[in-house]
Formats: C-alpha cells, sequence, structure tokens
C-alpha cells in the first residue's frame, strides 16, 4: 500500500468514527424524544405504569451518554481532529449533554404522576400540560433535525419557537398560581401540575441549547448567550 | 536554540497556557461564589438593589464561559493534548459550564426579591432560604477547592453533602406545600419561596456536577450517574 493509500484509509475510517458517533447522537435523541412523549402521556392519562417505564429507560439514556462521551474522548485523543472535525466532537459533546437533561426532565414530569393519581377526576391544569408538551415535543425533534442536517435556519426557527414556550409557560404558570390563591385545598396537587409544566418548559431550553450546538458546529459562532433574533443576525452576518 | 530546548520551551508555553485557563476557571468560581452568597442576601434583607446587581453580573459570568471555552477549543486544535492535559481541558469545558448554571440559578434567587418585598413583614420560610443557601454555597466552594487541589476525597465530600442538601430541600418544600394547603392568602409569595428554594438545591446539583468532573480529571473515572457511595467505591477500587 502507497503512502497515500494509507492516509486515504485513515481518513476513510475517521470518517467513519465520527459518523458512527453522530449516529448514535441522533439515535439517543430519537430516545429522548419517545422518553417525553411518554412522560406526557403518563400524567394526562394517569398512567403509574407508564411513568415508571419511563423512569427506569433513564438509565439507558445515561449510559449513552457516558458511552458517546468516551467515544469522544476517544477520538481527541488518538484522532486530534482540528477545524470542523473538532467542532464536530465538541459540538456532540455538548449535545448529549443536553439530551440527558431532556430526559431528567422526562423522568420528573413522569414522577409527577402518583401524586396526582389520587384525585382521578381533578384535571385542571392538564390542558396546559397536553399544550406545552407538544410544542416542545415538536422543538426537540427540530433540534436534533437541524443537527442531523446542519441545517443553521432550522437551528434559528427553534430559538423562536423557545420564546413561545417560555410565553405559554408563563401564562400557565400564573393561571395555576390564581387556582392555588383563590383555594387552598388541592395546592399540592396544582403544585405537581407546576413542576410538570416547569419541567416541559425547561426541555425547550435544551431544545434551544441543542440548536445553538448546531450553530456552533456549521458556523463555529457561539450563540448560547444571545436571544433568537441576534443569533440570527449573527449567523446571517457570518 | 538546539531541539531539545524547543521542545521545552513549545511544552513550558504550552504549560502556561493550561495554567492560565484552569486560573481562569477559579476566578470564574470564586465570582460565582460571591454572586450566591449576594443573591441569598438579597432576598433575606428584601434588597431589591442588590437583586438587580446580581441579575446584571449574570452577563460577565456569561462572558467568563465564552472566553475559557474558546481558550479550551484553541489549545484543542493547536496543541491537541493527549492523556491528562486532554482530560484537563475537557474537565474545564465541563466545570465551567456547571459554574455558569450556578450563575443562572443565582440570578433565579435574586428575581424572586420582587414579589416578597411587598410583605415586609411575613418572612416565612426565611430561615430555611437560609440554611439551604449557607449549606449549598460551602458545598460550591469545597466543590472549587476540590478542582484546585485535584482531590478526589474533597470530591466525594462534595457528592456526599448532595444527599443531604436534597433531604434538607425536600423537607423546606413540604413544609412550604403544608402553608399553601392551609391558607390559600399568600401562596404567590409562599411560591417564591419555594423557587428561591428550588434554585438554590439546583446549585447543589452543579456543585455535585464539578466534583464529577474533578474525579474524572484526576482518576479518569465518569462517575456522573452513581451516587455518593458508588462514587467513593468506584474510587477506591481505582
Amino acid at each position: 500500500m502507497d503512502g497515500e493509500g494509507y492516509t486515504h484509509h485513515i481518513s476513510r475510517q475517521f470518517n467513519q468514527e465520527l459518523e458512527a458517533v453522530r449516529t448514535k447522537t441522533l439515535e439517543m435523541g430519537g430516545m429522548v424524544e419517545q422518553q417525553v412523549r411518554d412522560a406526557v402521556e403518563s400524567v394526562l392519562s394517569l398512567d403509574s405504569q407508564k411513568a415508571d417505564d419511563v423512569r427506569s429507560k433513564d438509565h439507558d439514556i445515561n449510559h449513552f451518554q457516558t458511552v458517546v462521551d468516551e467515544e469522544c474522548e476517544r477520538i481527541l485523543a488518538l484522532r486530534q481532529p482540528t477545524a470542523s472535525d473538532l467542532r464536530l466532537v465538541l459540538a456532540i459533546s455538548k449535545i448529549v449533554s443536553d439530551i440527558e437533561r431532556i430526559g431528567d426532565e422526562a423522568s420528573k414530569v413522569a414522577s409527577q404522576v402518583i401524586g396526582l393519581r389520587d384525585e382521578v377526576s381533578e384535571k385542571r391544569g392538564f390542558v396546559e400540560i397536553r399544550h406545552l408538551g407538544a410544542h416542545v415535543g415538536q422543538m426537540i425533534h427540530d433540534a436534533l433535525d437541524a443537527f442531523a442536517r446542519m441545517d443553521t435556519d432550522q437551528a434559528i426557527r427553534v430559538a423562536y419557537e423557545d420564546n413561545k414556550v417560555d410565553s405559554e409557560y408563563a401564562n400557565a404558570l400564573k393561571d395555576m398560581i390564581s387556582i392555588i390563591s383563590n383555594e387552598a385545598e388541592g395546592a399540592d396537587r396544582i403544585l405537581k401540575v407546576i413542576w410538570a409544566l416547569r419541567s416541559i418548559e425547561r426541555m425547550g431550553d435544551h431544545a434551544k441549547n441543542i440548536a445553538e450546538h448546531v450553530v456552533y458546529l456549521v458556523k463555529g459562532l457561539d450563540v448560547r448567550h444571545v436571544d433568537a433574533t441576534e443569533m440570527a443576525d449573527r449567523i446571517n452576518k457570518n
């Protein structure tokens, strides 16, 4: 084998390694998307069996993160990537961290089922959970899609959606607090609803984080501490 | 200059770069420690000026994270560190992320002052905030100290303290919910206290994360998804 062939071989193997870790990240993302759907559904249907399933799968997601991180570290140590390859590895490490945190929040949502089952007839706040859950579920899907397709326009849309989710959450929270303020009885139950809403809202933040990592990956820009409009501006100027 | 001298020079410069980024991380940590103290103090003294100061400094902390991350990326691209140097760079990148999130939570704690000032005489829950705030403040200090001294024993102690903080938080939360359940009036105020307590509790989680990154840094072990006892076991077996 001549020198060029060898280099080509190394390079191809390296690309396969990068592709494998990228695929695994998307696989983990798909798993967490399902977790989020199941967690919201477990609350809406007061299904404690489904809630237990969600919580038991958290372990698998944690394991996924460990495996992907180890692979990223191995690539950094042995392949010493630079430029866009380095950015891909660093972005993946951050993306799996956000995916893992979305999984944590899904478990927290599922945990609320226990306290809610006591009063099956009382379903105030459920419309809000369903609505916010669907919205954030879509955001997570879009953020992962932006990563899969290296699409910064999609990333910008996710950042804008997070603003809408934040305001939907704020409105829902206001309604729940007004319920508590008017009738003390059942306050602990409404708090469960509030915890669920809050966890769902945080998932939206993590979806936005993933979108920001995509921008870093594709454009090399750090847009973590700017709002959606500023993010769009910086990308367009770049 | 002979070859050996050159290598030595490169190596010395590299060490200086690593030391500089490590020092900057500790500096950022010290800044956030102060933020946490000020945030808790602003609530306890209902000082909205101090609360504004805390929130305005969040920008500086975000900037710190950006700078440290850029420096880490530069080191990875140009120096292509391996083994313990690589671990140091990766651990620092994760540690600054947790420090930044502690800063976010400090801002959230400070944000509760506005709603609490309305009823100056009503200070239920303040003892709990003071107590949990002091405990978590110490945890953050100890986690940063574990990082500064590469001390895994200190890291283990931080992980154990997080268990205590979690249970203190659970007790405080139970008391607050019982207040809401017995008297609807002032529920919105008690919720502010609950948000503050919850943010402080999350700071403790981040302090534990920092401790886990220290273990990774010193021992090369990923102990992110295990409890304090398991963490101690794995370190001792290693």
